[in-house]
């Protein structure tokens, strides 16, 4: 993963000829001063861990798996939002934890954070690094040093150093029930080495976020991640049917059946809980036969609201294909479903749709034709493979372009929430006006985009992109115009996130939606399985009203 | 709802012909030596609350919303399990709320348990009173009675008395939302009548448990009902979308949206919670047009095995029916799928399935296609709509017939499971056994039947159906039994209820299967909004270990 940026460079997606021409006409974007530094000449404070943190951490997972050098350091600071890399990028970095430790089993990471109790060391489960959410940023007690705006929970007094317990030697697939048609998966497992793995048996999970090529199973669990194909596979917590979690204060080995009525369901517990309740160190999920066909396909609608409304009567009544999303106007017209086309899109009127069909043949055919008819009936115009198939191509091509728009001076970032149906109008609106009014009060007005990404009988998801020029200070720009969006969010009635998570960002709306009682709630879970407050401090669990 | 039995006496459901020469003759039944006394005959203890209490609580819901009169208190005296059926059958009125109070709203609720809280007064909320594992008998402190023979946690001590909170005031459909398919349904709502309210805009739940004509809205929520057609509709909580629930310490209110990844699911803390965590004061639930054509249909397959191999390869590939269930090969002999012809099944070789298929004509005829092809590929022989219609129109009546085989001197009970595909074979053979084995070794040799009545693609429930003779207790031979069959449940990797719930009965092995730090969560979870430990003391929540 490249630390200043996405993924694997070989794979970097150079903007479109004529983009930067049309950044600089259209959101006065001007060329980066200067380029990122080298990662050698950036420079990481002293870990603030003894020799005999680090012996007694070895003593544990072995003397390799013990690192505080600074390359290894830098390499799991932070997340992977557009905040994120502008910091690393601009050499910060204070949030880099103090050494990286290496576990191999279920029984080293009870021990890790057993030790860690006992020593007062804040642990940061790192599964793939993907965060955009500030997940990865622990919140320090008042010695310990942290550049985020964010206030209590600081970890409790005494707590002011971190470990990021990466998660990667646990990469096994463990076991394949064919008859439950289920896997026990390790949790560093990475998504693409799962899918290979499971796929010598016949298997998938059908998980593809934007973040697959880099993201972990622990990490899916953790944050209750949802992937493009999840209309036809569900999101990842559907699929989860057990958990073995490890926490402070002992295990939890949950799910014993698919559903169950003994009690509230634990596993939605963990599930969401993003390494602030325990590390999860295995998840047991359901695994599908790789499917034979795979048909791609463009719709277009005439308005958003025309295509929301034909995305809700296939939601609702049917027949369901597996990928199912709808750019709206600007996204459209931007060309953003197809990245490589980014510019093209002056004959794009109205707006986009990208299904996909995956199954048996037969299947496929039936659904696609099912589809069609309901879609057609709803005022859509087929625009045949074309679309679905770039689409298909680019899916995980998005942050990628990101880094090469950054490079270019432009600022781009994402978010996302999710309502019911009749909220979905009002919620499209009020954060289009948020972000949109923000940033032009800053001085860089912003092109907003935004689409329908996941869809359920009761409700949908609408995942924003917003591109504007840097300006003078694009992290606080964007904190602000970030701000303005959840406040949106929140008054129109949506969740503060449908895939992302929470973090450190997303927090105080977070404590919103589920009240003061439900904060409560959730510090109790918190206070029984980690008394001494080391798991992720700062992160998702809403700090106490002060007294 | 008959105190001494099941629902409306006027649909008792006789004994076919010939039953009781059967019942003697394969399981030595002997008549029951007398009949049930009269209600009016029956003594409950003078209430342990004093008449400041009973006024403080008819400030708030209303003079008349405050009872304590025998009759009313008798008719609220534990649940339908056949225990609870005999005690109160033989007068035993020891579990006896002190009152019943009728709240009108939410706030009435929070403030009933806020003065409860204050004045030590444990509160069982009551909607259809139709818990057949103790949920409703609480176990209070050393100077309240109780008759089970449940240990810790007892209410703190001082809570010696406690209220049925009957929520049948609260029965309103508040809202329905025909864009997002939702409703909002107060707790107290008949399913019958919530049928028929939905159904005058066009919709349905398309929850049909056995306890159908009885059960509430909110008990289906807090025990995670499973209706007859879940394989269609879902299970109850896989409709829920949102809940208000009133607790000692306030209000929760959740579900913005479908899905969320937005931390824990907390919704999934409270289905299932049983009245331990809270009272369930409203339910926003998915909703769905009301189907235009309902198809049933008898399946014959040669063993439990090969029918069992045929549901899972329509769980796991489809297409799903939206009823399907399989009887093992004594049920079906008996003839259980058809109550009204038990005793005739001597033709029934093999094991019965019943499907059911539900939706618009179109989508019908497809699944029922689809579904036969599969069926015949498995060894399955078609038997028409006959059986399958004969199994819809008794859907509701084995708990009347129940009562027919008490009063015949029999002994009838059911128990039931889930666990994953791989697992079903041992669970079922292990608890077939430990059943057989305890009731013979008291002298009442069993029949036990069993059905898969619920499937997923990883998984599926077992259902057990117990006729035995009564013999000299039958209360105690059933209790040693139902321990055994815990066992084994527990022993084989099932969970120890599908959809009962887990009440007084199941606490101790429910804290086997959730783990003692899965306890003491959910024990930090109850004393946060619960600190008085007035909620249903004893039900759910397994007790600390002693110090």
């Amino acid at each position: 993963m490249l630390w200043s940026g996405w993924g694997d460079p070989a794979k970097a997606a150079p903007l479109p000829e004529g983009t930067a021409g049309l950044l600089r006409d259209l959101l006065g974007v001007r060329p980066a001063a200067a380029a990122p530094p080298a990662l050698r000449a950036l420079k990481v404070a002293d870990p603030r861990l003894s020799g005999a943190d680090l012996t007694a951490l070895a003593a544990i997972v072995g003397d390799g798996n013990v690192r505080a050098d600074a390359e290894t350091r830098v390499r799991h600071t932070r997340g992977k939002s557009t905040p994120d890399l502008l910091r690393i990028r601009a050499g910060e970095t204070s949030d880099a934890p103090d050494a990286v430790v290496l576990p191999g089993s279920h029984e080293e990471v009870l021990a890790v954070l057993g030790e860690c109790a006992a020593r007062r060391i804040a642990v940061v489960p790192f599964g793939g690094g993907t965060s955009v959410v500030g997940g990865l940023e622990p919140v320090l007690s008042e010695a310990g040093r942290t550049s985020t705006p964010h206030g209590a929970p600081a970890a409790p007094r005494g707590v002011d150093a971190f470990i990021a317990l990466d998660l990667r030697r646990m990469d096994r697939l463990v076991e394949i029930d064919e008859v439950s048609r289920t896997a026990v998966l390790q949790p560093g497992l990475r998504a693409p080495d799962a899918e290979a793995l499971l796929a010598e048996r016949g298997f998938t999970l059908g998980h593809f976020p934007q973040s697959f090529e880099w993201a972990t199973i622990g990490g899916f669990a953790a944050a209750r991640s949802s992937g493009q194909a999840s209309a036809g596979y569900g999101r990842f917590d559907d699929m989860v049917v057990g958990l073995t979690v490890a926490t402070p204060e002992g295990a939890l080995d949950l799910g014993r059946a698919p559903k169950s009525a003994a009690g509230p369901d634990l596993r939605q517990l963990v599930l969401g809980s993003e390494g602030a309740l325990g590390v999860i160190t295995s998840v047991t999920v359901r695994i599908r036969p790789v499917p034979e066909a795979r048909e791609y396909e463009g719709w277009r609608f005439a308005s958003f609201d025309a295509g929301a409304a034909a995305l809700r009567r296939l939601a609702q009544d049917g027949p369901l294909p597996t990928v199912l999303r709808l750019s709206d106007e600007t996204e459209t017209m931007v060309g953003l479903a197809d990245p490589s086309a980014i510019g093209e899109g002056a004959s794009s009127a109205g707006c986009l749709a990208v299904l996909g069909f995956e199954g048996t043949p037969a299947d496929v055919a039936a659904r696609r034709a099912g589809a069609a008819e309901v879609l057609r009936d709803a005022g859509g115009e087929p625009l045949g493979a074309g679309p679905g198939e770039k689409w298909e191509h680019g899916r995980f091509n998005a942050p990628y372009l990101r880094d090469s728009l950054l490079d270019a001076g432009a600022f781009a970032e994402t978010l996302e929430t999710a309502a019911f149906w009749s909220d979905v109008p009002e919620l499209y609106e009020a954060v289009r006006t948020a972000l949109t009014g923000t940033l032009s009060e800053a001085g860089t007005p912003p092109l907003v985009m935004c689409h329908i990404s996941h869809v359920y009988p009761s409700g949908a998801s609408l995942y924003f992109t917003v591109v504007s020029a840097q300006g003078e200070d694009p992290v606080e720009h964007w904190a602000r115009a970030k701000r303005a969006a959840n406040d949106a969010i929140v008054d129109a009635g949506g969740t503060i996130s449908h895939h992302h998570g929470v973090g450190t960002d997303h927090r105080d709306w977070y404590a919103k939606e589920i009240g003061p009682l439900g904060a409560a709630v959730l510090r109790a879970v918190k206070e029984r399985v980690d008394p001494a407050g080391i798991l992720n401090p700062g992160v998702l669990v809403p700090p106490a009203p002060e007294a």
